[in-house]
């Protein structure tokens, strides 16, 4: 049994990745904490535990967690998490992070998208970035994992194999992607009250979301250089939910029957990606740790679309995937 | 044409409002006001609003406010409406009050539910309760007319007639009522929260919410006795509406084909309340200033359902329906 | 292992059982059947099954599931149920059946709410009624178990240990129930169309509806005689999930703190009840068997207040409880 | 007063047709019509009308329609409408037609895309195109108008200035659309199921929606030559309303600022185009027949957003407002 724990546990990641480690074999959560919720127990907070996690709710330091736990996945804020990591791995957990702030490998990228000074920046670039199906080997000798963006996920999965392949020109890509209203996080609103985003959909953060970063980066070590990404979020009136409708063109006479093929054999043995015929929609992947994918060519252009959740794939079920491959436990351990 | 003013603009029921009254052949808007974002346009707020009313919101004096308007529409918390209103009375408007500080008439009743002493308690008793359908003389000279709650209106409507005529006993009176989110205002809070309350359905202010004193005082006026109402408000994920369902005993055996003609008899002249033979759904009336009504006996009991949105008929339609009768108009100005 | 199939594969109950079914460590589906989707995937129909389960559904004789499965879990309709069910016990096979055809134990009671005559009268009231909470031991020896109705559940499991201990009177009990769309099937009509329910709440079937009997027949085993219950379902716009408002009247000077003693003695050792002292949401149960009750009085009543998933404590998760009671499995083997 | 028929009065569109033309201060409702709901009244189909139109739905001629009725608003299926309303027409009355018959000029590209000949070819290409904005001298002298595409609205509106002023390319036009429900009608289907929609997006008609060749077309008289539109519809949870996210290359330097003053300058006179500086959401727009625009520079490429109402601004309310151009009403009659 893997002695695990998680920061920051009152958020909606927390809460998924809770009720997931619950159903897993392999693990026993000794501590969950918040700095603000102290001795209250973690059903208190999130009611839909009441009965089966009833854990308190603890103040602790970084190093109280990781000489309690072997392994700690962390739902801080950024900035916060990278203050915080690092000392729980210097006590001796191995660690997955659900903020941004050790997923971009360079300082100064980090400095443009975020606002501030990476707090750790020589451990940049040398953690691992937590996507199993395309970075299996790196994630398994790492002692911290950054989990990905829910957004960068949906975008990655499609297009990194195409543009392995050089199936796909690098420099016009764009990703239109809709998000429930999950993914803003639990804190209260204006525009998460329900009557404002009820009934509505709007885009945000047009041109300067930070997953843009993030997915280009990923995509530049799969076409050697680096990529144009337009990337488009916006909110739709739903819980959970990433639909993203990605528009590339095709190199080299790349056809639909190509794209396709090179998505099945990339993801033939995985279990977690799913290359279907139809049109998928969100809901076929709620609750799920799947993503769905398909692609269709409409005038010249090359369409992807993936589906997956954003508090599991896109988030919790990605943070467990990326413990069982720490681990050495089959990935869909506690998710299938 | 009469010129108007809303206080405490920035509210969903003061959009509401200023939609209809838009709308309205026979008002010019003067002035909207805001403690907090004065100076910038009530469109900047509600930017449905956009090129339709772009009038700056101001922090005007309640004498500012009633000089300059003749019929004001207070939007303001309960207790700050009770300190702010009787002053633009006094400065010669006329004044329809969407709060509750003037509703009930007995000053411990408000003390008892609203927990602190109301602030103008000679007022109290000598206010017109602003549902035309029943009090529509009184409403006429009012010079400050309290606006029904969203949910006591959609109890007393179908009550109050059953109770005037002996049709049902009133010591024993169920109501339980679901309303949209929009309900609990604008102000973003964790159960509004989309995450929390999209896709859920749970009750709140059990036993002790502020309509049921509201509701039996109104009753009481047809009963001579003091009912004795249960109210259970549930929040339902949707924007608006309100389905109330309602269980009381036959007096006199009373049927249903009794009750429904008492209703039918009651509202036969009233343009906004619709006794209906069908199970009307919130979705009838949305957007509308209709109350919808119907009755049905089950084993012993009559079950009275009602529908409206609680925006319109539960707030600034009645309100504009106030203004009418205020005025003169025919009661349906600016909203048929 | 034990062999299951799955009867009527392609609804909604469906889709969710073989969901836990998936996850449970005992099971291996080996037959799921459809008259009319003959020799597709089930996951061509579900496609969230995609990878997962991948069976064709087939259209077997009951006889040939009886005889390829130990146990069968029957989502047919009501009527076709009774005819083919009791040709798959004949054939070897133990029977969970989703229909209403077993609920009830008279046969006249059958056909005054169903409309047509029992096919197979003789075996009323010799089935298990599946609420392992309150009929554990009848279940275990069964071999064909009625699962509970959806609404029922939500009444009963609140209600039963009140009456049991003489706490509330029996004939005057109030439901009032508001339900999630899925409860309603998978078949598309325009009540369930998306713009009409759609922010939206309306009741139906007032003072008719088939689970009203249902209900009466299980109180009445614990109050020794037939209750008066007035049922009232509503349509709420959401997926899933059940909020009973339940309205009775305290006997003997019953008191919330003594009905809510009452219930957390029943419900002690359950995993799958929780009583609550907070008013719970249905959001608190979805996508889990939890059932989450709690009390409230109020002016002379009792208020029992409880919350399920109509698709799982509703439906498919109390079928898997009642598997797994019959084989000897620990109840929430696959659902925790 | 102008004597107006609707034909084909139970959909969505004729209703929110029925309930602008109610307010509007010039019109007689004198006939609707309907094939399959002959002699009941309208508003037992659409029980939001219920004491606001109670006209009986009427099996009519083409002939008796065009001799009642001055003007006639035709909501009937394509196909159907060419077959209708050139007997209309010939009876005397004037047409506004919802359906997509005599949107397109070219008889060769309404068998592509709508799959069998046009019924009345010759009328191709000599209607007027029912964008107000765009198109108003055509639309005054015109017998019969087509009412545009609701997607096709929000996509034209945008683009058409750019287009015209030459700032953005015409070969490399991505328009990402998402719509509420309501736009894929009344007729109740799985795809609109709401368990099956709910909390869901997905894409439909990728690369093959019928409202592409429509936006080219328009598009292409502003061009001078033939645009490539790549259109991709998607359902999103809501009932009403459209987003759409176009993806523009822009031409000889044009910038943000330029793009925003040519939107400005375009519609400055105009009341139902509002050139917003924030990011619009669609509920800005829902119920009005505002369309709200906005544009963003997003490396080296122009994103448009656009909002409407799709049931308002993409149909009834644009109908209205052709109807208004074509008798010389001020075209914000009864809507404002």
């Amino acid at each position: 049994m893997i002695k695990v724990a998680v920061l920051g546990a009152t958020g909606y990641t927390a809460l998924e990745l809770l009720k997931i480690l619950l159903r897993h074999p392999e693990v026993r959560i000794v501590a969950v904490t918040s700095r603000q919720e102290g001795n209250t127990p973690v059903s208190s907070v999130h009611p839909s535990l009441v009965g089966r996690l009833d854990l308190p709710l603890e103040d602790l330091s970084p190093e109280e967690v990781g000489a309690r736990a072997d392994c700690v996945f962390g739902c801080l804020p950024h900035c916060a998490s990278a203050e915080i990591l690092p000392r729980v791995v210097a006590a001796g957990a191995r660690v997955i992070d659900f903020s941004a702030d050790y997923r971009l490998d360079d300082p100064a990228s980090y400095l443009e998208w975020y606002g501030h000074a990476h707090p750790d920046p020589e451990r940049l670039g040398r953690t691992a970035y937590g996507l199993p199906e395309l970075f299996r080997e790196t994630i398994r000798g790492a002692d911290l994992v950054a989990n990905p963006g829910c957004y960068s996920t949906s975008a990655i999965l499609p297009l990194a194999p195409l543009v392995k392949a050089g199936l796909v020109e690098t420099d016009d890509i764009i990703v239109d992607s809709k998000s429930g209203v999950s993914g803003a996080g639990r804190s209260p609103k204006l525009t998460t009250h329900f009557p404002e985003c009820n009934e509505s959909m709007s885009a945000y953060n047009v041109g300067r979301h930070r997953h843009t970063p993030e997915i280009e980066q990923v995509i530049a070590r799969f076409a050697g250089v680096r990529p144009a990404v337009i990337f488009t979020p916006q909110l739709a009136p739903m819980d959970r939910g990433i639909l993203s409708t990605i528009y590339v063109r095709p190199r080299g006479g790349a056809t639909e029957a190509g794209v396709m093929e090179c998505l099945r054999d990339t993801y033939r043995g995985e279990r977690f990606v799913r290359v279907v015929d139809h049109l998928p929609g969100t809901k076929d992947t709620v609750d799920t740790n799947f993503c769905d994918v398909t692609a269709r060519a409409v005038r010249g252009r090359i369409l992807l679309i993936s589906c997956l959740d954003n508090l599991v794939k896109g988030a919790s079920g990605a943070a467990v995937q990326n413990f069982n491959c720490l681990h050495g436990f089959p990935e869909h351990t506690g998710m299938l």
